[in-house]
């Protein structure tokens, strides 16, 4: 139906059905009603909370979608037009979903950053009505002439529409005076109502009647890496840290850190995020594997931030100077790394904000601060920040705190614990930073229930942890991408983290090396953002007794790798990882979250998903299209038929097309039904790239 | 932990949860952000469209939900603030539903039509966050002092709240003083802090911080009738039809219906609906079974409106004068009978709005009018109407015909196809007409697909038929009766109509006798409005070949029935149909529709569900408590154990109450596991009353 265009570049937006620009003349409708003459419904992108917009990244590719329908065997059109950031507009053609529900949609990629507007046109598609009807009742040999010369008026309609070029105009004055001819026969009108070109031409330019046009709505488009990138966490001051003879420790430090940044950066990661590099606290310092016991020489946990050596806005002194910060920023981005540092506001008791501003912090009726606590549990080695004594007090500090690192060329903050704190506080903050700076992403560590996990990515956080570490089955999988990639992805991006100090799951510390590779390969493959903590490529997977974390946790202490060892004697998952960010690179489909599609296997441990992205909208202008398949039971080889709805990509059922694995370089020819087999002691997952057919 | 209070019945609400009205006193919250200091969600009632607002029926007990949620381990409290249509102003606590997605809850039964408005209010629970730490903390011996004195200042805050009773503040100031006294143990104190009756006084006037007041809502309550109610339709013109001497028949009149309508009152029924009452087309009249070729003496399908006799503001003369259905309308009513008509906005092509006004209808090239048509078909003996060469016009035309049939004393208008004319044409037809009456109720024949069926109920339609008819296995009903009695409720009432002219479904085509009996105890169980088309009492269940409706059908015929002879030989569902309709009137938890809860049972067939009311909900003050369990495989005997989430009427798991079945008598002691056996051909459904406890 639609004409897909090439969009010149110089334009923001990758469209797979651009139409000619045309002003919108609404239908005279009657203003006293809330419904349009035809009703348009539930537009997506969208927010369940009006206050709110949705938003999208760069070069995403968004499905806008609505409910429209008219009353009645009428056909009708529905248009998405779009304004820039910078005003310019388009319009774009949608196809119905034909799911019997009514609902429309196009795939458009707008590739500027700023806040777009968007609304949806709805109207009578009074060629295609005629057309249909001319086809059914001219073959039919019922009302012939009357649908003959129904076509006349309505093409001689269209030729009068000034908006229509010339050539166009003409064709179709000489269309309707052969469909008046009466020496032409019924059979050969017929081939005017199907004639393609016709079609063409009327698709690209409807005749339009009873024309709705309903709300405008806004979508907010941040930079790409807000919901794009593979992510590398690690401990600075475990990378460069040396065993002094007497058994202690030397601190790594941003120095000896950035020795390691050309290995992160081989692997392919895009940003490195490190725990809080603050001053720790010394009163009541957790010791090692969270006792309340520490030893001389026990570095406590990064997040009990402050000391008499500073706050939030220094550097740990063992790490270096603010410069060595700097330089350590610098390094990291000739490696094509971004750093991101995280936001914990807490404060031990050391912190200067607590003798500077005690209002910040609860005090209780004998006068001392209120510690953390889950009662009757208590965490004595931090006070949590009162966010409602002194509103306006807390929110200058915390604004200053993030210039303060925005001027250190920091522009991604990796938020600790945002659901313990007011949720008006988080929209303010963000909605404040990326006023004066736009490309400023806040990644929300936001591990709690999905009431308050989804209103901080509504609120405006950039990024969100997800429960992905916690869903390993099949069905579990399948229900969260699923969950993921479409009914929240208006609004929460999820960052798979495929574990972090915090989270060593149960999959993990049972599953194996499998378990390791596997995870890997389906948060690199079906997240647009994944993420990985240091030392996962060793398989770290003995876990604190009765925790859900590593033993010897680097919280509370160094951890010093041998990683060229590992890779020597073939124990890292390293090459795994680059290869892994290889294909994400290669492969723009990866580089999406919205265009996942769950598809079957007839065994309960083999998950099977694709990612497409049509021609029009890849950066390269060719499609993409890759299928995963991964065995989820770790302990196990299976085999199974794998069942795919390849019309995603745009291949009839039954038809053949040709696949490579990204991973093992096989080649099959595939169709709709295929035999795998996957050994997760070998290798527990394909990674197919589908050939584009010569 | 919230008071619940009989309300005075002059007010006109009934509520599980009231409180004493306090005004809110916000907390002084930052006014730049969208979120509020306590997060507030998705409210409900709600309708999936910003420009309408969700209905409710008056008495109709109405879940008022909110996701709210704050951070941290603080606990909070979340009211309920409703404004009546007179203004009068309410507060009620809501619950937790405790189901991870922090929503809170609070049954509230409107009883006065109108526009209600209503919003929510969140605070911290101060008592409840103290009650909660002190009672952890002082029984395990950590910071038992500080807990007392936190009490004791708390107590004292409370104590000077004004609008607290003097006697409250007297017992707060005490029992704060003997929190610090120190001859009182902690175990003495920890029974201060677990005082039910101190726990009873905060939940009825919580100590409330951070106080969040959400926007405010509308709700629209509608009389009763809206949503409640058995229907019975008949065509007047076969009620005392008589065949005469040469096989032709003479018409059935208003007057001879009249003598049908204490029968149809003795069945219990409510509301009395009668197919089009008009005139009826000559011109390509349709035949016996929608034949071409009537026979003289053939009487045409009603809904093909309109003759020389007069159109939609007309009575067909067989039927008698405009003076007979006044009187008809009146007899009924004295038989408690409420009689709705038949709004079907189409033309037979002798209407005399053809000659009078062809700018309603379309008008095709060769100057003829345009049948209906759904190409290649045509429909000959309609014209469908065209809304949009003259909207004021039809508008006011079909303004004038309701407010004629409103003057006659109709105030239920069941309407035919509204799928077929614009949404925007019923927004303001409904509105207006109840702007001038809210008591008139539209029905919906909205047969279509979900979009326009949804639609237009939340566009003004009180009513809507619904997919009952084709849902007949266990898990379609399972499906459609826990959407429509949840997810559409806010917007959609279903009336569950068990067959119609037009469907006679392979269910009940196929399905005998026990496939009408199980339909009907569903429809009149589970739908608070449900309807029967005469002639399902007699089992009429032959098809017209390759149809989905009655061969012979009343539609283009009289239907002469011996409904005594039917009753005398046993032949007859009437007498259940009344058993039901009488159930229905004993009991009010049967005429709701969002009480539904679907139970289970280990049979596929075994359809298991219940309705409850709770006393402060019902009319007569008494819980009321139905259980049905049916087997909707009418074919077969079926036994096997059905399994009751019992606490839906405050029944603990594994404890014993005593049921009795109202169709049977047969009385049994049940807990949350029971053994059933259902043989289809005896008795395919059990209705079970839950006995009060003594």
């Amino acid at each position: 139906m639609a004409t897909t265009k090439k969009t010149p570049p110089s334009r923001p937006w990758r469209s797979t059905a651009e139409l000619p620009l045309r002003p919108a003349v609404p239908w005279q409708s009657a203003s006293d009603t809330v419904a349009g003459r035809i009703p348009l419904a539930l537009p997506r992108p969208s927010v369940p909370d009006p206050g709110f917009r949705p938003t999208a990244f760069v070069g995403e590719a968004v499905p806008f979608r609505v409910t429209a329908f008219r009353e009645g065997h009428d056909l009708i059109g529905v248009h998405l037009r779009l304004f820039a950031p910078n005003g310019e507009e388009s319009l774009h053609r949608l196809s119905p979903l034909n799911d019997g529900f009514d609902r429309w949609s196009v795939l458009v990629s707008p590739t500027a950053q700023g806040v777009w507007r968007f609304r949806f046109e709805a109207f009578g598609d009074d060629f295609a009505t005629w057309e249909h009807a001319a086809d059914l009742k001219i073959a039919a040999g019922v009302d012939a002439e009357l649908m003959r010369e129904s076509g006349a008026l309505l093409f001689q309609r269209a030729a009068a529409e000034r908006s229509r070029p010339a050539a166009e105009r003409r064709r179709l004055e000489a269309a309707a005076a052969r469909l008046r001819d009466p020496s032409l026969s019924d059979s050969a009108a017929l081939e005017i109502v199907r004639d393609p070109e016709i079609a063409a031409l009327f698709a690209a330019r409807p005749l339009q009647s009873l024309l709705t046009v309903g709300p405008t709505h806004e979508l907010l488009v941040e930079r790409e890496r807000a919901g794009v990138g593979a992510w590398y966490e690690f401990f600075p001051r475990s990378e460069g840290a040396v065993r002094r003879a007497d058994g202690t420790v030397q601190s790594g430090t941003f120095r000896t850190a950035a020795e390691r940044l050309p290995a992160v950066a081989a692997m392919g990661f895009d940003v490195l995020y490190l725990p809080p590099i603050h001053p720790i606290g010394e009163t009541n310092r957790k010791g090692r594997n969270n006792t309340l016991d520490p030893q001389p020489g026990d570095p406590g946990s990064p997040w009990a931030i402050g000391s008499a050596a500073g706050g939030h806005d220094a550097v740990h002194p063992d790490l270096g100077t603010i410069e060595d910060f700097r330089a350590f920023v610098k390094a990291a981005a000739g490696h094509g790394l971004e750093v991101a540092i995280d936001l914990a506001l807490q404060a031990a008791p050391d912190h200067p904000w607590v003798t500077e501003h005690p209002e910040w912090f609860t005090t209780l009726p004998d006068g001392s601060i209120a510690y953390a606590e889950n009662p009757p549990k208590k965490y004595q080695d931090i006070y949590p920040v009162n966010f409602d004594n002194d509103p306006e007090g807390i929110r200058a500090e915390v604004l200053r705190i993030v210039r303060h690192w925005i001027a250190q060329g920091v522009k991604i903050f990796r938020v600790d614990n945002p659901h313990t704190k007011p949720l008006q506080f988080w929209e303010w903050l963000i909605a404040t930073v990326n006023d004066e700076d736009p490309d400023v992403v806040f990644l929300a560590e936001a591990f709690t229930r999905p009431a308050p996990m989804q209103r901080l990515a509504i609120a405006g956080f950039q990024q969100s942890y997800s429960y992905f570490t916690w869903r390993n089955t099949k069905a579990e999988l399948e229900e969260f991408l699923g969950s993921v990639s479409d009914e929240t992805a208006d609004f929460m991006r999820p960052n798979l983290f495929v574990n972090t100090p915090d989270i060593l799951t149960e999959y993990l510390q049972y599953g194996g090396r499998p378990a390791y590779r596997v995870r890997a390969a389906i948060a690199a493959t079906a997240g647009a953002s994944y993420g990985v903590y240091a030392g996962y490529e060793l398989y770290e997977n003995v876990a604190r007794p009765g925790s859900e974390e590593n033993i010897d946790n680097e919280k509370y202490e160094y951890k010093l790798r041998d990683w060229a060892a590992a890779e020597a004697s073939g124990d890292s998952l390293a090459p795994f990882l680059t290869r892994l960010n290889e294909i994400r690179r290669a492969h723009p489909a990866l580089r999406q979250l919205r265009n996942l599609r769950i598809h079957w296997s007839d065994d309960d441990a083999i998950l099977v998903y694709s990612k497409h992205l049509p021609a029009a909208l890849s950066p390269d202008g060719v499609a993409d299209t890759i299928i995963v398949v991964a065995n989820v039971d770790p302990h196990s080889a299976r085999q199974t038929m794998v069942h795919l709805d390849t019309a995603q990509w745009g291949v009839e059922p039954g038809e053949a097309f040709d696949v490579v694995d990204l991973v093992s370089g096989a080649e099959w020819t595939w169709t709709d039904h295929n035999f795998v087999r996957l050994d997760a002691f070998h290798e527990p997952a394909h990674i197919l790239h589908v050939k584009e057919r010569r």
